[in-house]
C-alpha cells in the first residue's frame, strides 16, 4: 500500500532508537518508541497511521521495517538531526529498569501535524508525550468515534493543567497506578480512577505492567490479568504495544462500547505477551492473525469461570 | 450444634493469638493462627472441624468466637501452657511484612490426633506445619474425596524429604512463587507449577497475594485476580482465609472438577477480600452468605470478556 491513504486508526508519539541492557542480554541499535510499538500491534488488526519525526541517521530499512508491517508512514517526517536515543537497564526479574540515557534529539522540536487523510480517522492513539502536543493533535482531528491519551509521571508534574485539558477531551486515558494516584491525590485505586472519569473520559484504563490492567467506568470495572510468560526478554514497550493491539482491534471490531473494549483489552494484553519474548519488533514481526487467535483463546480458556 | 458429630472439611493447623502492626494501626491479643482463619471462612459454605492445640491461656471466650461461626470444635485440644503467639509488623503499602516474634508455646509439640467423625470427612485441609504432621493426618483420614495442603519455604529448605511425600497423596498443594521456584529449583512459574504436579498432585494453586492466584493442572492454567479492595486493613490470614472458604465452597458444591474449584476459587477470593478488611476475624463475624454472594456476583462481572 501506498502512503497518505485513509488510515483506520492514526498514532502519534515516539519513534526512537533504544539500547537495551537485560539481566540476560545487551542490545543496540534498537528500533523503538511508543508510537513505533503501538502502529506494529495495531497493524495486526486494522490499518494504522504513524505521526512522528526521526533523524537524518534512521535510515531507509528501519522505515521499511515499519512499512512491512502494513503501517502507514505518510505522517513520518525526517528532519535533520539525531533520532530520539532511549538507553535503560532491567534488572533482576524485570520488574524495575532505570534510564540510562535520553537524548530527544529532533523529538525535542515535533510538532505533530497530521496528513490530510489522517484527520479524519475513526480512531486516535496519543501516545506519552507533552500534552500540548495532545492538545495540538485533538485540534486537527475531526470527528473521531474513539480517541485514547496516554500519559506519564512527568506531564502529571510539570504540565498538569494542560493534561486536564486533554483528559477533558479523549474518551480514554491510560496510566499506571502510581500515576493515578499522583494525578489525583487519591490513595486508592479505583478512587483514583473515578477522579479522572470526573475529569472527563468515558474510560481510565489503569496498566499493572506483568500484573495485568484495569478498566474502570463511572458504572463498572474490569480486571483483566497479564498472559503469563516464561521468559520475558525485553518489556521495551508492552505498555504501547498492549494500547496498540487495543485500539487496532477496537478499530477493527467496529463497535465502541465497554463489551468491545474488553474484547480489545484481552487483544492488546496478547499482542502483548508476544512482544515481551524478544527485542524490539523482533517478536511481533513472524505474527500472524491465527496465532494471535489462537493464543486468544488459550487465554480465554485460562480466564473461564462456568 | 454439639461437638464431635460429622463435618464436611477437617482444617488442620494454627490457632494462636496475633499482635500486628501496620502503617495505621497496632493491635493485639488477636485471635489467629492458619486453621481460625481458614475455619472461620470455610464455615459460610459447609460445616467445618478444627484440629489443633492452644494453652491454658486461650480461654473460653475465644473459644466461644470460633463455636459462634459454627465450627466444630471437637478436635481443638487445650494444654498447659502458652498459645502459639505471632506479632508482626506491615510496612508502606502492606506488601511487606516482619515477623517480631514467633513463640511456639504448645504448639511446638502438637501432633494432630483426630476426633473419630473428623476421620470420614470428604475434605481435609492440611494447613501450613511440619510435613511429618501433614503426614500423621493423611495416616488418620479414611478415603477422603479431596485433600488440599499448604506449606511454605522452611519445610522446603528443611524436611525437603517428607514434604515430597506429602505431595505424593495430596490432591491440591497450595504455596506461593517464590516457594514454588525454590521447591522445584525451576525459574519460571508454570514450569515450576508443572514439576510440582509431576509430584503428585492434580492441583497447584499459586498464591500471587494481592495478585491474585493461578491454579496449574497437567492440562490447563486458570489465572484469577484478587477482588479489587480499597483499603486493606490486615492482610494476616489472607492465604488461610482463601484457602478455607475455598475447601468450604468445594464441599458445599459437592462436585470436585476443574470447573468446581475454579468456582471455589472465586468464592475463597471473595471472602478473603471481606477479611482484609479488619483485623482478625472482625470482618468475616458480621458476614453472611447472601453478602458474600452478591459480591461474588460483582467481582464475576468484573471479569467477564463477552
Amino acid at each position: 500500500m501506498t502512503d497518505g491513504g485513509p488510515v483506520d486508526l492514526a498514532v502519534v508519539g515516539s519513534v526512537g532508537i533504544d539500547a537495551i541492557e537485560t539481566p540476560h542480554a545487551k542490545r543496540d541499535h534498537l528500533l523503538g518508541g511508543s508510537a513505533t510499538y503501538a502502529c506494529a500491534a495495531a497493524s495486526f488488526f486494522a490499518r494504522p497511521g504513524l505521526v512522528g519525526v526521526v533523524g537524518d541517521d534512521f535510515g531507509p530499512d528501519r522505515a521499511e521495517a515499519l512499512r512491512a508491517f502494513g503501517i502507514d508512514l505518510a505522517g513520518l517526517r525526517t528532519e535533520s538531526g539525531s533520532t530520539f536515543f532511549w538507553s535503560g537497564v532491567y534488572e533482576d526479574n524485570m520488574d524495575r529498569r532505570s534510564t540510562r540515557v535520553t537524548e530527544l534529539g529532533v523529538f525535542e522540536n515535533f510538532r505533530p501535524d497530521l496528513p490530510e487523510a489522517y484527520r479524519d480517522a475513526p480512531f486516535v492513539l496519543l501516545g506519552n508525550m507533552h500534552p500540548q502536543l495532545q492538545l495540538d493533535v485533538l485540534d486537527q482531528i475531526r470527528n473521531p468515534r474513539f480517541v485514547a491519551a496516554d500519559t506519564m509521571d512527568l506531564w502529571i508534574s510539570t504540565t498538569h493543567r494542560q493534561l486536564m485539558e486533554v483528559l477533558a477531551r479523549v474518551d480514554l486515558l491510560t496510566l499506571n497506578e502510581t500515576e493515578a494516584q499522583q494525578l489525583t491525590g487519591e490513595h486508592g485505586l479505583v478512587r483514583a480512577a473515578v477522579a479522572l472519569l470526573e475529569a472527563g473520559p468515558a474510560y481510565v484504563l489503569v496498566k499493572k505492567g506483568a500484573h495485568g490492567s484495569m478498566l474502570v467506568t463511572r458504572a463498572s470495572r474490569f480486571i483483566l490479568p497479564a498472559y503469563p510468560v516464561e521468559e520475558v526478554t525485553d518489556p521495551t514497550g508492552a505498555g504501547d504495544t498492549f494500547a496498540g493491539a487495543m485500539m487496532g482491534a477496537l478499530a477493527a471490531g467496529g463497535e465502541v462500547s465497554e463489551p468491545a473494549l474488553r474484547r480489545a483489552m484481552v487483544a492488546g494484553t496478547v499482542v502483548a505477551s508476544f512482544g515481551v519474548q524478544d527485542f524490539s519488533l523482533d517478536a511481533l514481526r513472524p505474527l500472524d492473525r491465527a496465532r494471535i487467535q489462537g493464543r486468544i483463546d488459550d487465554f480465554r480458556r485460562m480466564l473461564a469461570v462456568d
